[in-house]
């Protein structure tokens, strides 16, 4: 009888039932152990628990049915059958890790057990049959560990209570290290962590191997609704659906002696992406040393001189997993006792430079399309690429301090803090940090999000630190040795500088080097790899990237990163400076038309000029300028010390100005007295600008001979109707001017979708706008029924229930307020098939929803300059899979 | 050649071209006197301008058209071959009315002028050809007459400044009444208004009387769009696009001589639906002295005794117009010198009581059927039968000091006002008031609209007062004779007592009476005609009506007035009394889940009685109650003042009050931390909303025996797991309750369609509801994305340019929100077939709203009780319009 056939519903696969197209039931890890088998790699035998089994879990109210403990063992007992072991045999015992693997890779987050199946018995057995005399010691370390982890993992108790109990043992003995513990301290040490077990639990450790076997894999499902994961799935957009696997797999131990040692390596170099075995093993070690940064490991060529054939043995399987994923891999492996174990492999994290040039190179070796290369670039991680580096020159002068790994590029300066929840708290009161630590570990990274940068003492290029700044595209210098940590009393002491909690320092990630104080960085060099990578991107896009930019600056920058337009000028960010807010002030007092046409008359030159200078940067690149926006009230000071002041400079009491600030006050501002609805009210307002942007247009295109033609955007608009009253007043004074300058020139007027009355009246509305741009940010909003400025106060309970998965302000919701995006675009095309469709809310960076508004048809998005090649990938990425007609 | 053959496009049709079908085009009076003419009655010659050249009036950029203007010639020029006169010919000259005539009758909107074609050359042709000494006068009080109306009407120069030419002539003179003026002196005012009318326009009075013509008719479409017009059309919802017609009409002279007179007349009584001729004229008078309410007109009755032929004459015409339309009929007839002419038909305006009476007879003289008549009756108009009238005891006792006419029924108490501005701010600020004036005028539209009712010392049945008030179902007394009216020093005098402004009075719009003071009122009582009216709407309507109630005493007048069941039940109207307000406040400020729980089980008691209360009045029809649903923050003071005192009660310090309120302060409250989203943070708020309701369904059920299935309702969702998720605790709660209590009990859970998301995503919100009731109140505000409270600001703008014509918080906007309601509809029951539908938001009472609720399949309607036989109604007509399969 064939396995799949004993059970109904199939919840555990042994590693040879499966391979790599099964991650979604099997988990990354178990698809690729499964696919290693298939390749006929060495792998140590194993059965992997279906994420389905996860799910299971619960839906049945966090309890493993009786159905799948069943189906656990009856694969575990396959399983002893293959290996000729037997878990808890004394004789003969089998020892299994237990590990979590979710289907996309979570680095740190789930929870491993290793040397599952110990008791006092298999100990005493071990030791029987022992080969040598150093492994009973062996034998009660990994007892020792054994309880440690599953007394943490699985009942949680924290691993550093036990660390304390070895330092006991330590100084009764008198000495430092744990190398310097013999058999007998080993096997106190595991008296001692029993009595500590039973103390905190009020029962004994376990010692019956099934039960230490069901408890660890409910552990790793329980892992997966812990408040960490949940961190990281809402960070990187993965479903809580999806579930975790189990994988339960014989152990190997590359701590069993000097010939013995585990390692982790990549195919090519993830920082650069260099081609050549890149990693890291220690020997005598189990894999999880080198992972946590505890010891320094040796790089990988090392184990050239030290077990040749070993290394060559595993070159040759790299290559093998390379040339079948077609993609750089990132290899963990075992040596036990002179034998190789391959025990994971997936595709390898890599910084923004790596990726780039593993694409380009993998296509120049013939093994990749470039369609497949696009692909293999995730957009956001360009992000890293476009940050700035230090200066050079300034770096010359700047004083290094100190020298660590170049773990993740990209340059940093900050405060230094030293702990994780510091980096959160001061960073969310605008400050620049540094986190700075001993070493990090996955409570920490929401406070590495917030930071600029991470430095860290201990760890290699491969520990949490690195691993994880590189997925986040963070600036990262590990294992910086010489640091005296003092994290408790928040200084470190470097090449005999103290530095202390909130002085600068300065982190290149791309060197490694650490440098005193503040040292300025210029904008990112754009290297040859990215060029012909791009333009792979652009050759397979369909929409166009603009860019939102209210300044020649900002569109000086964007176009430099590739855009081809502005989608967004924001024209009340023009309102602050000087002049400008006192003009605009007199005009929100002004009784009349005729008193604020007279403040608006001082305005027009500041906006007209602000204008030319936006023209004179984009040619004849398209550039949408969207009339004023806000409410009123956002001009005029709230505090009465303010108003007495502002009131002194219009020449008004304080108590008419005050009045004034009374009568604006709203109940809800965002739907509000703002958008169109001031145009309503003051066409005056709209007139000005209107001047402004056209008499710009006009001198630009006279003094360069461009062909200019200006978009003006109305915002806000709910109602056909009320476009066409402001457009009204748009076109006449547009008309107006133009022919007063007796030359030809387009221009076109559209709208900001971001009402949802906008949306399903998308046909009526479309019949006066040339244009329509969504605004995504008022639109969710509005769609949600929440304000940004007060969501905070709930979507923690929101995220907590799993109510919301993802921030719908950064990442588009498709399901609700993307409908009406979609169904806006129908409507408006269906009354003009010509208009033009983009998108200028923060969702037009982001690559996800830039791949909606790719399905949907838009022509184009728009985002900040900085998120322009993102876009520009994203949409490339979008149309290979999906390619437009 | 015919005549619609002549133009492309015909905009100028003789009476005798059409029929009472073509109002579309020629407007509700014109299609009429074409109809007249069809049946044989003696209607004076004319022509009608249509509805369309209005429109293209507008669309020319309020010009008329040269095409338009030829018609109009030519068509006049056949009229004038017709009646063998002609314009301006002094020999024997044409003379013509203008007056506007829209497809719905807008009493008092539009303007008329007399004696159109009159100038120096004319008057004195007719002079020669006099035919009795007093004729002369009677040309020159014409001539000076049709000055004073083209000055007004035409020019903007108000006709009460030619009112003080005459007093002045009348003051040099020493006489003190219009009839004391002779020939000469009407030739004085002729040549005194022509020099005032000089010196405002700096020409000539318009000689000529083609364009004295073109004038007037522009002048009629130019009213169209005047201040007046736009209000009225908004409170009627009147589309702007319909436009007005023009008459233009040969004069007959009811002011001719004594064998002459002007009348209104209507087939049945107006106030109370009785069967007899119903009316008012004035011997020797033009129309517009009868409806203006300048002079006292005599019943139609006397008409008998006084010209005994036109009196049987007319009454064959009244009953022939009867037969015809099979409709109560409003008709306006001239008698030129002892010759009957008919001017105007039309279905005649009645109270609600007469609507339903003639219904209802009607169907008992089997003129029409019962679904005609249901049709017949405006379902808005019903309001007026529904509110309370004198307290019959305390009317015994309170003083009578004047007696008017019965013109609007109904019971109204406030305190007096003189001007309709001062009604409207009054009214504005909460105040109830009644409107006493001289008389009034389409100026005070609004303010006729914002008082409780309306006192006039002049002015009969037909006066402006009566009939605006009638339509508009308030109460008014009009013509209270005995009234010494000072109305610029805001007092009036009436048997012996000084009224000033501010003073209470109270009046029955049913009696006329007028009473000193307050008097109290009681419930409408329903009478046998309108009892069997509605049950022949009941017998017709599709939809279910339930209510909006919050308490018994609601609840139990909504049951008296026809309700099937609650659609809403808010809870937190309950909570703002003595302990309640103290629990809810300590459930607000407590720092534990704990502290919370303790605080909200003092509020259960009180939560369970209520629904107790209302269980016990509503027996086994269906009751919906919403869970919690505004911010935490209304429930706390903002003042400081009230933070200390309030402090002080929950024993805390001010500081630590005053930061809860900051902290649960929100910039947006309205799209902030309230509905559901409440229960998401704070479950133990749904488990003891909940356990009061289940409780209250179990004590009721057990004491009466009745079988109660309680409707849990739960706000604000926008997203299915957030419905899940607060379905979870309420599930839990009332199963575990009615477990305990050892019954059977059914219960829905189902929840409000307001946030556009929600309608967006109706098919997967469906799968955790039992029924939707679509809260179009919230759900207007997010899909137009203004706040009613802030929206006041700007709608103004708004209706003077004519982007919105009506309040959409008031009537459903069906084009945006009610394409929500209806995609929600349809993707709701694509989930689950057996939803069910309904809506709560205040539009549930409003006619239109309830048509589009009956269109697009929703089960029921909640309104206010004093809607519910409006919706009643309204649904009937519905489901006779589009019958529900």
């Amino acid at each position: 009888m064939r396995h799949s056939h004993k059970f109904a519903r199939k919840y555990v696969y042994t590693f040879s039932e499966g391979d790599a197209s099964m991650r979604e039931i099997l988990g990354g890890k178990g698809a690729n152990l499964a696919q290693m088998v298939r390749l006929g790699l060495p792998v140590p035998f194993g059965i992997t628990v279906t994420t389905e089994a996860c799910n299971r879990y619960y839906e049945d109210g966090r309890q493993i049915s009786d159905e799948i403990r069943e189906q656990i063992f009856w694969y575990f007992g396959k399983l002893e059958e293959v290996v000729r072991k037997k878990l808890g045999d004394p004789s003969n015992p089998l020892l299994v890790s237990v590990r979590s693997g979710a289907r996309a890779s979570m680095p740190g987050m789930m929870d491993t057990i290793l040397n599952l199946g110990l008791n006092d018995e298999v100990a005493a057995g071990m030791v029987a049959s022992a080969e040598s005399p150093d492994f009973e010691r062996f034998v009660y370390d990994s007892y020792r560990r054994f309880i440690q982890m599953f007394a943490d993992v699985v009942m949680g108790i924290d691993k550093k209570r036990f660390e304390v109990i070895i330092d006991d043992v330590k100084a009764e003995k008198g000495v430092k290290l744990d190398i310097e513990l013999d058999t007998d301290d080993m096997k106190e040490l595991v008296r001692r962590f029993k009595a500590f077990y039973k103390e905190q639990k009020g029962e004994d450790f376990p010692s019956d191997p099934k039960e230490q076997l069901i408890e660890a894999v409910t552990a790793v499902f329980r892992s997966w609704d812990n408040d960490r994961a949940n961190v990281y799935r809402r960070m990187n957009n993965i479903p809580y659906s999806w579930g975790t696997a189990v994988n339960i797999q014989m152990m190997v131990f590359g701590n069993r002696n000097e010939r013995s040692g585990s390692g982790v390596a990549f195919t090519r170099d993830p920082a650069t992406g260099e081609k050549a075995l890149f990693g890291e093993y220690l020997i005598n070690a189990q894999g999880e040393d080198v992972v946590a940064g505890i010891r320094t490991p040796s790089p990988i060529e090392d184990l050239k001189k030290d077990m040749p054939e070993i290394y060559d043995e595993f070159a040759r399987y790299a290559q093998t997993l390379e040339n079948y994923y077609k993609d750089m891999q990132d290899m963990e492996f075992t040596i036990e006792d002179g034998k190789l174990y391959m025990l994971q492999t997936r595709n390898g994290k890599r910084t923004a430079s790596a990726a780039i040039k593993v694409a380009v190179d993998l296509v120049d070796e013939g093994m990749i399309t470039e369609d497949e290369a696009v692909l293999r670039v995730e957009p956001q991680q360009l992000d890293s690429l476009l940050h700035p580096q230090f200066d050079a020159k300034a770096l010359k002068k700047a004083e290094e301090i100190g020298q660590g790994l170049a773990a993740s590029p990209g340059a940093a300066c900050g405060k230094v803090v030293f702990t994780a929840e510091d980096a959160k708290e001061w960073a969310a009161r605008g400050e620049k940090v540094v986190l700075v630590r001993l070493e990090t570990s996955p409570e920490d990274i929401e406070g590495m999000t917030a930071a600029q940068g991470i430095l860290t003492a201990r760890g290699g290029m491969t520990s949490h630190a690195a691993v994880v700044a590189r997925g986040m595209g963070s600036c990262c210098v590990s294992g910086c040795g010489a640091i005296q940590m003092h994290e408790e009393e928040k200084y470190f002491v470097l090449a005999g500088h103290t530095i202390r909690e909130g002085d600068f320092i300065s982190i290149d990630g791309s060197t490694g080097k650490v440098y005193l104080g503040q040292v300025p960085s210029v904008s990112a060099m754009i290297s040859g790899d990215f060029g012909r990578f791009m333009a792979w991107a652009d050759e397979r896009r369909a929409l166009e990237v603009r860019t939102n930019a209210d300044n020649p600056r900002d569109a000086a920058q964007a176009l430099e990163f590739g855009a081809q337009g502005i989608g967004l000028t924001r024209t009340e960010h023009m309102f602050f400076e000087g002049e400008r807010i006192k003009a605009i002030r007199e005009m929100i007092v002004a009784k009349t038309t005729e008193a604020r046409k007279t403040a608006l008359a001082k305005l027009l030159p500041f906006q007209q000029s602000d204008f030319e200078g936006i023209y004179e940067v984009m040619g004849e690149l398209p550039v949408t300028i969207r009339l004023l926006d806000p409410p009123l009230h956002e001009f005029l000071p709230q505090e009465d010390a303010d108003i007495q002041e502002i009131a002194d400079e219009l020449g008004m009491t304080f108590d008419e100005l005050k009045q004034v600030v009374a009568s604006l006050h709203e109940f809800n501002p965002m739907m509000g007295h703002r958008g169109c609805r001031l145009a309503v009210s003051y066409p005056e307002i709209a007139e000005m600008q209107t001047t402004a942007i056209i008499s710009a247009a006009i001198n630009v295109s006279k003094r360069t001979g461009n062909r200019i033609v200006p978009e003006i955007m109305i915002p806000l608009v709910g109602e056909v109707k009320e476009l066409k009253f402001v457009k009204n007043t748009v076109t006449a004074t547009a008309d107006r001017l133009i022919a007063e300058a007796g030359i030809k020139m387009r221009y076109e007027v559209g709208t900001m979708i971001e009402i949802p009355r906008a949306a399903l009246t998308a046909d009526e509305i479309a019949k006066e706008a040339d244009f329509f741009s969504f605004g995504t940010n008022d639109l969710t909003q509005m769609t949600f029924g929440f304000s940004r400025d007060d969501a905070g106060k709930f979507l923690g309970a929101y995220y907590d229930n799993k109510i919301y998965e993802s921030d719908p302000f950064a990442r588009l919701d498709q399901t609700g307020v993307g409908k009406l995006v979609e169904m806006a675009a129908r409507l408006g095309r269906q009354t003009r098939p010509d208009i033009s469709l983009g998108i200028c809310g923060e969702h037009g960076g982001e690559p996800t929803s830039v791949e909606f508004c790719h399905n949907v048809g838009l022509d184009y998005v728009s985002c900040s300059p900085f998120r322009v090649p993102i876009a520009r990938l994203a949409a490339a990425q979008a149309n290979i899979k999906n390619p437009r007609k």
